[in-house]
This record gives C-alpha cells, structure tokens and sequence, in this order.
C-alpha cells in the first residue's frame, strides 16, 4: 500500500474550512499525527434517516481507516457502501478567557469523509484488525492468541480510504480582544490530556507473569501532547 | 423545568440494545452521570443525505441538552428541526486480554437521539451559554464578562431534549475464555482517563492575579473515574 505523505488532503465542499480557516492543516502527515495519536473514533452513520454516533476503536494503515464490531452490530453493518463520518478528536486544554464568548478548548481533531466497506477477504481482515489491537496497545498482537474461525466470523471489519479529510487544531492561549485585557479576570489555559493508571493484572492471571515491557510503554504514553508547566 | 430521575430512559427500536446488554444503563442517572462527566460530546447530524460528526461542547440543565457553535457553523444550523444523535464517551480503560478477539475498552458512554432546535430566545440562550461555560470549568461564568448583543448575535445554541437515550458501560477485568487463562499471556487493564495539567496563565495575564480556586478545582477533576492501583 503506498503512503503519498506529499499529497495534500482534499478540499471538497464538506473539507473546506469557512470559519476559523487559521486552524485548518491540510497536509496528510497532519492527518496521520491526529489519526495515530488516538485510541477511539467516532463513526457517523445513517441509518434509516437519522444520523447515529458510535464510539469505536480504529487503526491506520497507510491511507486507508479500519474499524471493527461483531457481525451482528446493526450501526457497523449499515455502513457497507454508504456514505459515513469518522471523526477523532483530542481534548488538549480548557482556554479559559476574560469573556465568556472567547472561551474555547484547545484541541486536534479529524474529521474523514468517504464510503465505507465491510471487507470480506480474511488476510485483509486480519491485517486490519491487527492495526486496531496495535492502535490501541502497540507490540500487543504478536503475544496475544490470534483469532480462531468461529471468532473472525463474529467479527465485522469496515475499510474507510482517507481520500476526503479535514483536521482542525486550537493551541495557545485564550483571544481575548485587546480592551477585555484591562479586566480583573484570571485568563488561561487548563491543559488536558488523556493519562494512564499503573496497569491492572487480571485477577484471574497465572502466578509469575510479570507486566511486559509494552504495557509499561503504553502507559508512558502521551497522546502527542504534553501536559505540564 | 422539572427533572424526573425515576423516569427510565426510552427503549425505542434505536435505544434497546440487541448485543451485550449486561452493557446496558436503563437508568435516567446514569444517563446524567456520563453527561455531567464529560468535556465534549459528538454530534452526528445529516448533511446532504451523508453524516456529519462535530466534536464540540456541550451542557445539561434537567432533561435538556444545549450545544452552541458559530451561527455560520453549516454544520450546526443543518441540525434545526432535523434528526440528530448525540454522543460522549470515556475511555475508562484497554482491557488487553490472552486472546486478541477478547481485546476491549472499558468506558462509559451516552448516545442520545432526539430533534434539535435552534433557540431564538435570548433568555434560554443565556441560561444555555451558561450551562456549556459551567460544564467546562465550574464556577466560570460569574467571573468572566457576559456577551454582548454582537457576541450573542454571533453564538448559535442547539437544544435537544434527552427523551430517547442509550447509555453503555463496560469495565472490569478481561472476559477471556477460560480454556485461554492457561495461556503464558498477560492480562490486565491498562486504566485511562482525562488528566489536567498545571494552569498555563495567558502570557498576556495583568501581573497580580493568581490562579483561582475554581481553576485549582478544574484542574483535579477525574472525569468520575479514578486512575491509580
């Protein structure tokens, strides 16, 4: 699968900024740094008219989104060939101004367009599936037991192609005009990012087996934003 | 506006769940609970046949939701008078089990569907603006500078009852087959959740205001989930 990293995104009638055009990136890396700094979507769906939202884990393999659910999630399997949404977005901080209306949050979102597709071929289905346990815990697939029959077929995988996208960042500190300064008003920024606890073991978990280097490394993670003064 | 907390939530065709229904919260609290926990939410609306998905903030008073946006937010004003779904989530924890087919996330999770309505009357407008302020940082609005007409004329606030909702949880260790706790694996739950960092004061702050108490408070907020052993 080629990665053209020099593309820009498109900029179609739904991915063209009209307001706050500042925050607006329109490189792909921008939209790989979003994708893969992330552990949820949010996959918008039709169905039977009304829009539906659901929260779902994802993975990225080169220009093409996989996300997954059992065969028998009615959200998932209504995205087959439809038109759907998938939008990923990071709290970074609560700006907090002088005025009300100049109140914002800092954040990095992205937000694909495109029409999805249930895959029906099981190496590709494994390779994505695969981007989706690696999303959420990197290293974790290759000690884990793979999937037998009976589960692959429980198991519905929805390709998306990153061909239509918009990402939208906000950082730095709160707009305020310039004569809302003068006011008596702490103004700033609460930085937020999502953290991790120590590990938890299974309570069921065999004597012996010590928390592997991965898991320590998934809890060091970031988000691809630094809290802190 | 009165608020019936005995009330169960709907179970519509869209809101009664159909897999892991061990999953599901009937409940109008815990409805309020992941609400009134949560930063931003998702909002799905249908433009031009295709789903749209818009992270942005939101607020409760009662038995209502309000979100606001630019009043040239297309996005937004596609959603008056129109189907739309509602959702927020917290990513609790990754629940990283023996097996890869038994991989999961535990969370917290509200999906509420419902007709939205621009508000036009500047009084609700207010209390609306208020709730989203409040739900962001407690304590915020009284200190900082109300709209002025402009700014209101600017501000379009989204109101949607919370009539028909479903509301999902998971948490707890990994599920894996018993026939897999055999397996030389680690198992566990690695617990995420928001995190805020320091206040960052606007480089622009006038000297001599300290960080207030409501800002101190903000900042060690969990998310109503505990991180930690």
């Amino acid at each position: 699968m080629s990665t053209d990293t020099a593309a820009p995104l498109s900029a179609t009638r739904q991915t063209t900024l009209r307001r706050h055009r500042e925050r607006g990136r329109t490189g792909r890396d921008d939209l790989y740094a979003v994708l893969d700094a992330g552990l949820i979507c949010h996959l918008g769906v039709v169905v039977a008219g009304a829009p539906r939202v659901l929260p779902t884990a994802y993975g990225r393999i080169g220009d093409t989104l996989y996300l997954h659910g059992s065969s028998a999630n009615a959200g998932l399997l209504a995205a087959d060939g439809q038109p759907v949404c998938v939008t990923v977005t990071h709290l970074d901080g609560l700006v907090c101004a002088r005025s009300v209306f100049t109140h914002s949050v800092n954040y990095r979102s992205a937000m694909i367009f495109g029409t999805a597709a249930i895959l029906k071929d099981d190496p590709e289905r494994i390779v994505a599936l695969r981007a989706i346990v690696e999303q959420l815990v990197p290293d974790r697939w290759a000690i884990a037991r793979e999937p037998t029959a009976k589960e692959m077929a429980a198991t519905a995988v929805l390709a998306l192609p990153l061909t239509e996208a918009s990402v939208k960042t906000r950082n730095g500190p709160p707009a305020d005009d310039p004569e809302d300064h003068e006011l008596d008003v702490w103004a700033g920024v609460l930085p937020s990012a999502l953290a991790f606890g120590p590990p938890q073991p299974d309570p069921e978990l065999r004597p012996g087996i010590a928390v592997p280097d991965h898991i320590v490394r998934a809890a060091q993670r970031s988000g691809g934003h630094t809290l802190g003064a």
